[in-house]
């Protein structure tokens, strides 16, 4: 509307009804297969020419008529659909591709069969003392089979498909949990199920380090007599499997009660099966301890209760300050949708919708997702070589500080949760640019499966900066190479005891180089303010505390330069004095210079890492066997990009030995089938057994020209402050590296790019100078219009994989935030 | 052409014809000032309706005739221009504005006039024997005065305009460069000159150190045989000024023949201003040391010369590895432009272009040029609250190492060289988006003062990424805030010994933080490898070593955080042992947790600083006397970005006492208008005896609650690939610092922007969230044309404010190599 942007109205030629817009958009996107068809047929009898013709108040833009002496003449036609390009992936599978709804239900059905004589009880209505399916997700084939099928892509030699499936035996004499192996897929008779045990380091998974679950909780928490609360749980829940306990911190109910702690806690046990059991263990009230409520309400009644300083109440204050409601006056200009990006000439990636494969620019790569931490990425391609077998994230790990029981024990590994199960719609023009491709995934979990429309979002964008650039008046020496990027991206808000979205993204570049980052926006855990927790934070509100706390982020990066046989090349940048021949009395005889050391790490244990002081020096992966034209060995360098950090607490009980990968900036160990990931689910609750026990991994071994795997870690001392509220903000709260090619071309091949200016300089003084663009002009046409907004909630599919009936609001977040908030009916 | 879109042409409603659109955008932009008021007058008329009719091949687009069923009707019109609506600026002065040309002719004039007696000659005849003005340009006004004036915004208190003139006293009993301060400007008679040298902590300033200019050279080499070599020189030329000494390198003549090193270097004496006492010291071939050319050629003839691996000559094998030709096969769609930024709705950023003022979004800034430097910026307001008095580059340095003499002795400054004068104009499309603002600098130099169109550009962008956002399912938690930036940006094409583009820029988020981010491309300063030189860098091809250097860059920050009485706060997150009454059995009696420390730095002598191992903690710039809404000091957070690195040698004597803020991360010191800048022009040459003794800041003066200024460096240790052939990629060679708001506001004032979106959960489930954009949509409209590429030489003017004829290639080259390529004709 014309309003919006009325500063500029004496130029602007209108906007066209907003309303009108959203309507049209709504039904083009609606019925966008049979347009296309229309327009394809249309486009292939002739070219399309739309005429703009004038008269009266209208300005002629077609023809060849002039206006004012100038010829201000185009033939403007409509841009290409943003529809991507159909993709030409390597095989005809995707052997990382999740479990479909039927393969889901197939499975449960085949496990629920007599013959398999597992006793199970559905899961949406089991009770911790039931046998029950707790998880089923897509179990990743070994590397050498999929090497192999890739190879010969032989119908034959297509990886066998398995699923991994966690049952919660606690019908058992002796509770436990075990994941299984199911496979091949689809069921058939040959289908078996085995105990997944290789990729273990303990011999059983404890009952009381199980999954999370609704109905545990309801079995310990009856009702309230209001709604005016409302509590989370802290974790880990147990130290090696003996027991099964958390604190419980008690918020207002209030939007954005992440926000609103109050000044009290309690410490159940719910260990074992028989809820009967369970039970309060202390009240904690304003840094007093109780053991039982009778003798918290004792104080309470009899005055000696040491009161702390009472929040203000809804009545006295507007609580809308932790909302994302807009406040404050519009800024300048601000009325106005700032610049967009479009691809005026077609998108230049290609997507294969149902492979998950995706290609741009010389990059080719596989899509997968799960449940534990969603994203990752397979065998990633450039210029027909693969350089990365896999890159995946592993855990997310949040340890926080404070002197109140909560925060002074809270130690997150969010796999535990379910990282990928987190994941939900991305907000198409807000979490990723109007013009992006997204992605579905679907989830499985105890109650019910979960199906994704826009799990992941890819795009291309400028970077807005050349990649490569110089001056110089010599022939070429001149010129530019545009620094496109393509980004894949995927949002997962952990809706555990911190709420934070975080921004999982791939950016690939044009020379080979890849960028992954993680970015952190939501609300913060926070805890009760007073003047003894300075030491723990920073106060973001009258009565609370934006608490300390360390992020870190685990990312194996299975790189394969060159082939499989990769070494780890240290590289160490230290000062040297020097003596030479040709110096003299002005300077003297020794200068002080810089030079390079050079070491292989040949052995695991020494290859626990961390990047040097001042980043004077580094690591890279290398091939001693495959050398560039100049005879050095190939390599990928790993380079730190934002916040290249570790954990800053060493040998706390809550992460005693669980997330040891959180001690370096990176660590390199063999490649093995048994090791796939740095932590498990289980890992959480077992921080002094863990399934996954990363020093493990690192046992000795030689690491030359071996199958290597790096691990990297992202991460972010998170100090709050008032900016924190209401939400984090991810330009500072990001953490990122770089995978960049280290002598592994003869040159940077990112002077391939098309998307490219070569000037000359002039020969005749003052003339221009003279310039091939390679025949790529910013094309300029009508752009499809941005589709209007619409969010829908996720499609749910019971067990029996048939739709559900649409979650109301409460089921919504209740899956979402894992009851992080809990509130009680009676 | 349709042809570039082949593969989408099934879709694609062809393309405008390129010649046709080239020309009619190069008509637009040469007349754009008469269309632009056209169109105003039409716009003012009635609303401009373009409406799209079809028939037989044309598809129909306008009007509300139905097609297959579906609405595909839309009224869409010509987007507004993209010229960015105009500023208002705080003040209707630049204090801060480059001399123009008339001025800088003027007071010439005014120092060449009898009454002056300085004896002078024109800067464009001068010899070394001469009196000669070497630099005129702007001198910033005192703080003090500037805050007066913004404050009263009287007339009468408009600071005074100063320049600063250098003059090579050549001609002197004793020759020796001044340093003058000249004004009030423009030139009455009440003007004066004074020796400017209480921003110096030496006496004089020594001849030989004086500035770098071709006559110099000219006067020592006579000329060549063939035009197959070229030379460049080293630096610094002297330690403490008693003599000017350098090597040279000698190169093939070819395009990049930075790449081209041979195996002989000379070491050359031109001291003192008599060129027949200058002479040749030594010859180094091959790592043989030669007293003079005799005893060189006595080698050659009789055979004892040990002969280095001659390089391959161009007859066998194409040297165009060196050009930034485009090479290898087109990738995939990469005939296609990539994706552009476009603000359909208009700009949204204002820009005073004669003020060199920009404001957007709640930010508003002046921009500064000068010679030594470039691009400044002054008086950063945000949320109309001054944020940074000052922040500009102050210092690049780039310290070499090599076995060979050229780069074991290579330490440069580049003020000494002229980062602002190194630049040229950016390339449209290429080094900024294509609807970037661009903005003029012009510059003096001995030999004449230069003018530039579009040496900074401005641009809004889209990070692509929210700046904040988060899901959830109470009312007002589910939204995001869009993560715009505006962009500032300079390139400079240092053609010193290095002959790198150094990107300068600053991103301005909507939340208050700013990152100032350099990234490198260009082609290496290389050595002659041999299998010596594995230390010193890597073989980039068969005889040309990419030798390992370190670059800091050194940035004066001025924040002002709620006045300008600030403190320095150092905040250390370290590990604890607690002991809590609520721990039990369970878990312990203590746990290992992080903890916060907090201390100002309240002496100088503390203040020179680096950022903790693994980040833990960090500094802020805080009024103890402002707090914000929750008691605490409000602050600005120097946040490290990419690289955070310093220099890696300590001690050499090429860089013994002139770049001493190199040592640190960052540095803090009370602000004197005395100590202006942490370098000089002049140090670059004496580094055993600086003007500017960056230590000397650091004098024990107090810091708490006083106008501090903060010196922040980015950098790279920049150990060289095959990659960097044949330029260095800006995506890894980067490193930046944020500024960020830290307790300074109350609450993340992004969350004020009205480009986001807020979503309310369905009361009806399954129902779409409905939501509030604040009425800011995506616009839908015909963009402006994409100009035309066009790239012509900068405006020269002589020394009398002429414009001076078309420079030739050659002269062009030049003035941008700096002489770095010595030709030598007869």
């Amino acid at each position: 509307m014309a309003r919006r942007y009325g500063q500029l109205k004496t130029v602007a030629l209108d906007e066209p009804d907003n309303e009108l817009a959203r309507a049209s958009s709504r039904i083009t996107s609606h019925r966008l297969g049979v347009l296309f068809i229309i327009i394809l047929a249309l486009a292939s009898l002739t070219a399309i020419q739309v005429n703009h013709s004038t008269s009266g108040s209208e300005i002629f833009f077609g023809g060849s008529e002039s206006l004012a002496g100038g010829r201000l003449s185009e033939d403007i036609k409509i841009c290409v659909s943003n529809i991507p390009p159909a993709a030409h992936p390597p095989a005809p599978i995707n052997p990382w591709a999740s479990l479909t709804i039927h393969e889901m239900v197939e499975i449960q059905t085949w496990l629920l069969s007599p013959p398999a004589n597992l006793n199970l009880t559905r899961g949406d209505i089991a009770r911790p003392s039931d046998n029950s399916i707790y998880m089923i997700q897509s179990y990743y084939p070994s590397k050498a089979d999929v090497l192999k099928y890739f190879s010969s892509l032989d119908p034959h030699d297509v990886p066998a498909r398995f699923a991994r499936v966690t049952i919660h035996h606690g019908a058992a004499m002796e509770p436990v949990i075990r994941d299984y192996l199911v496979g091949p897929l689809p069921v058939t008779p040959t289908t078996r199920m085995r105990a997944l045990t290789e990729i273990y380091h303990t011999e059983t998974l404890p009952y009381n380090a199980r999954g999370y679950d609704a109905l545990d909780w309801n079995e310990l928490l009856g009702g309230l007599p209001n709604d005016t609360l409302v509590a989370g749980g802290t974790g880990p829940f147990s130290f090696d499997g003996s027991f099964r306990r958390f604190w419980l911190n008690w918020q207002r109910d209030t939007p954005g009660f992440w926000l609103h702690p109050l000044n009290l806690w309690q410490y159940v046990d719910v260990s074992g099966t028989d809820p009967s059991k369970w039970d309060q263990l202390k009240i904690v009230y304003n840094h007093q301890v109780f053991d039982t409520a009778e003798s918290f309400m004792d104080a309470f009644r009899n005055g000696t209760l040491k009161r702390g300083v009472p929040p203000v109440t809804k009545k006295e204050e507007d609580l809308s300050w932790s909302t994302r409601e807009r406040i404050g006056a519009l800024r300048d200009l601000d009325n106005l949708p700032g610049p967009r990006s479009v691809s005026f000439a077609g998108l230049r990636y290609r997507v294969d919708h149902d492979l998950q494969y995706v290609s741009w620019m010389g990059w080719g790569l596989y899509l997968g997702f799960d449940r534990d931490m969603g994203l990752n990425l397979w065998d990633i391609r450039f210029r027909d070589e693969r350089i990365i077998y896999e890159l995946k994230p592993q855990e997310a790990l949040a340890q926080y500080t404070g002197n109140d029981p909560y925060k002074s024990s809270t130690a997150l590994l969010d796999s535990y949760f379910g990282m990928g199960q987190s994941v939900r719609d991305l907000l198409p023009g807000y979490d990723c640019p109007d013009e992006a491709t997204y992605l579905p995934a679907t989830t499985f979990s105890a109650t019910g499966m979960m199906a994704r429309k826009r799990a992941i979002c890819i795009f291309e964008q400028d970077s807005g900066r050349p990649i490569s650039r110089h001056l110089g008046f010599e022939r070429s020496e001149f010129g530019a190479v545009k620094g496109y990027q393509l980004v894949i991206r995927s949002i997962a808000t952990v809706g555990n005891f911190i709420n934070l979205s975080l921004v999982f993204e791939y950016i690939f570049h044009v020379d080979g180089t890849i960028e992954v980052r993680v970015s952190a926006s939501g609300y913060l855990l926070s805890g009760f303010w007073d003047d003894e927790q300075g030491a723990y934070g920073s106060k973001i509100w009258n009565t609370t505390l934006g608490s300390l706390h360390d992020h870190v982020i685990n990312f194996k990066v299975d790189l394969d330069v060159g082939g499989t046989s990769n070494s780890l090349l240290k590289t160490t940048l230290s000062q040297e004095v020097a003596n030479q021949p040709w110096f003299g009395d002005d300077w003297g005889e020794e200068v002080i210079q810089q030079r390079i050391t050079r070491e292989y790490i040949d052995n695991e244990d020494e290859a626990l890492l961390k990047f040097p002081t001042n980043f004077q020096g580094g690591y890279t992966i290398v091939n001693t066997n495959e050398t560039n034209k100049w005879g050095i060995p190939r390599g990928y360098a790993i380079h730190p990009g934002y916040s290249p950090v570790y954990n800053t607490v060493v040998g706390s009980k809550r992460l005693l030995k669980n997330a040891n990968w959180a001690r370096y900036n990176l660590a390199v160990s063999r490649r093995k089938d048994t090791e796939p990931s740095s932590s498990s689910m289980w890992n959480f609750n077992l921080p002094g057994a863990p399934p996954v026990d990363f020093h493990k991994f690192f046992d000795g071994e030689n690491l030359t020209q071996e199958d290597l795997v790096t691990w990297i870690n992202v991460g972010m001392h998170h100090l709050p402050a008032s900016e924190d509220v209401p939400n984090t903000r991810t330009n500072t709260a990001a953490s990122s590296f770089f995978l960049t090619p280290f002598n592994y071309f003869n040159y940077d091949v990112s002077i391939e790019s098309a998307n490219a200016i070569l000037l000359q300089p002039p020969t005749t003084p003052g003339d221009p100078f003279s310039y091939t663009d390679y025949g790529v002009r910013p094309a300029h046409c009508i752009p499809q219009p941005p589709a209007a907004f619409e969010y829908y909630p996720e499609k749910e599919y019971d067990l029996d994989g048939k739709l559900a009936p649409p979650s109301t609001v409460e089921e919504m977040r209740k899956a979402s935030e894992l009851y992080l908030r809990l509130k009680f009916e009676p």
